[in-house]
């Protein structure tokens, strides 16, 4: 189970960090390009999201709720909290005639900047929906409103993840060995890297009928809300903003899925270490690997740095693919 | 040159990160016990502060300039840039007939979270004192006023950072393959693990003269200040509080080093892929398996997190030793 030599860091002409891990581009039928061990089990973790949210398409819930692509944007994200979100969040909620009260996701600050300066300096706490899972989990009170569920939605025996993890298992082509509580007290199930990878691929290529729509409804929403689906300066937000045939998404630990319509096709990536930065220099380069993104891009330059700039802007090294890994 | 599973992250009974490193513990002779590859070159980047500070004291630059203990442990710091490490240096500067625009560490905001939030909200913007390096750089600054040199402290070139490299390979026993320039802008000498070792072990038991005097005052100013080395929170204030026969510092990208005079023991050990919440749970580690830390010291339980609890306070996992690594 040898991990491949991914992302490094370099500084004074000698390799200071190395991240290794496991990707794979994937089609429908299966690993299509592979670096490391594509059965590797891992927790997709928030790159998860837009699986977790097919049963709220699927059942009916999100167009009897009237959920517009914005709102199922935000049930795919991960969001930085900052006011487009918190408030798009709220008025969901208002919607359903519920509250913050009724999220089961925990509170934490918000990452935009904007929004925590706001509360830092008001001497404000932050609620529920500033958690940057609080669209996923509107998402889960919608679906649980169409199914009759208890408050307890977030229990991994509630209706409501129990239709997640048949969505889950049925899109990976596996029986999940398992699941972790995740950050948000959500259960996240497992999976091997190609099941994720071949999950992205049918949603890059779904077939017809209730979850083909599903899949491209849920697709459609983040290719049309980089926005939602993280926050200014974020990873997602701004791949997602300069390679628009592209819905990506990161998840806790060094995840980073893509799904790519255009070409039916599906990246799943995970850094073994669980370095975001690692996650997000690597799917950039397989982005521009396969044409996705143009290697002269600003935003490559953001996320594979060459050179890195310290505190008084001199060059002081760079963060690059390793040999063996596209660059 | 395999790295060896140091550090690992446990979800819903499953590995879900793993971070390989390298660490030996040495004596003045060399390596005691080591994990991985003692002979892997880094840069130690600020876990060798001490030795930078060395000609400081040497020289008898220290001694002209008056400096206390609570300025050499600020020498060997990269503090959070709190208010007392903030007016500490800034008296210093003074002193030296010098001002902040004297510095050449750069601007970056404080990690300290009360300077930060008073900076924040009153829409001040941090100044080269706020650096974490502040203490380092008005320590070259003494350093040059004794040497008279010109302004430009932080070349590689120049006497003080000829008098670091000399200090650095004199006490690594190694002549450094080449440097790196710091976030600091200092150049940052690069030697093998085993040689950082072996210079902590020879700070752990210093002979007599004057390089053995420098060493022991450096070392003796940092375990009476573990406030002025890092900061409230952070893992070399909270752990030399703990274990007050230890001194111990971290170092960007993963490194930290441990002096233990006591046992006339040096720790040092770097994480591949530069993840500093492995560096803390792997130094803490070493700690507990040479009794200088209790297993159920509270300390232990911050660094080396059994139950790792989410935002409700549920627990998820737990981050710990892995197979072959100290537990």
């Amino acid at each position: 189970m040898r991990s491949a030599a991914m992302i490094e860091l370099w500084r004074g002409g000698m390799r200071e960090s190395l991240h290794c891990g496991h990707a794979v581009i994937c089609d429908r039928q299966g690993v299509v390009e592979a670096w490391g061990v594509p059965g590797t089990v891992i927790f997709p973790r928030s790159s998860a999201k837009m699986i977790q949210a097919l049963p709220l398409v699927e059942s009916g819930a999100a167009d009897a709720a009237g959920l517009t692509d914005r709102q199922l944007a935000l049930a795919c994200a991960s969001h930085s909290g900052a006011r487009i979100h918190v408030e798009t969040v709220g008025r969901w909620l208002d919607g359903l005639g519920l509250s913050e009260a009724d999220l089961r996701c925990g509170t934490h600050m918000p990452q935009d900047r904007d929004e925590n300066r706001r509360l830092t300096c008001g001497g404000e706490s932050p609620c529920q929906i500033h958690n940057n899972c609080s669209g996923k989990h509107a998402g889960f009170l919608t679906l649980n409103r169409h199914l009759n569920g208890g408050p307890e939605y977030e229990q991994p025996d509630h209706p409501v993840q129990q239709a997640a993890k048949a969505a889950f298992e049925d899109v990976t082509g596996e029986t999940s060995p398992g699941f972790g509580v995740d950050g948000c007290s959500a259960p996240n199930w497992a999976c091997t890297l190609e099941g994720l990878g071949r999950a992205m691929a049918c949603f890059a290529a779904p077939g017809a009928g209730r979850r083909g729509q599903a899949m491209r409804r849920l697709t459609d929403a983040m290719r049309a809300h980089p926005d939602l689906v993280a926050g200014e300066g974020r990873a997602c937000t701004r791949l997602m903003r300069a390679a628009p045939e592209a819905a990506l998404k990161t998840g806790a630990e060094a995840v980073f899925v893509g799904i790519l319509p255009a070409r039916g096709l599906g990246i799943a990536l995970k850094i073994a270490d669980g370095a975001t930065r690692a996650s997000e220099a690597a799917v950039t380069a397989l982005l521009v690997h396969l044409g996705v993104l143009q290697p002269g891009d600003p935003v490559v330059g953001q996320f594979l740095p060459d050179p890195i700039r310290n505190w008084r802007g001199l060059a002081t090294g760079r963060l690059g693919a390793a040999p063996g890994f596209p660059r």
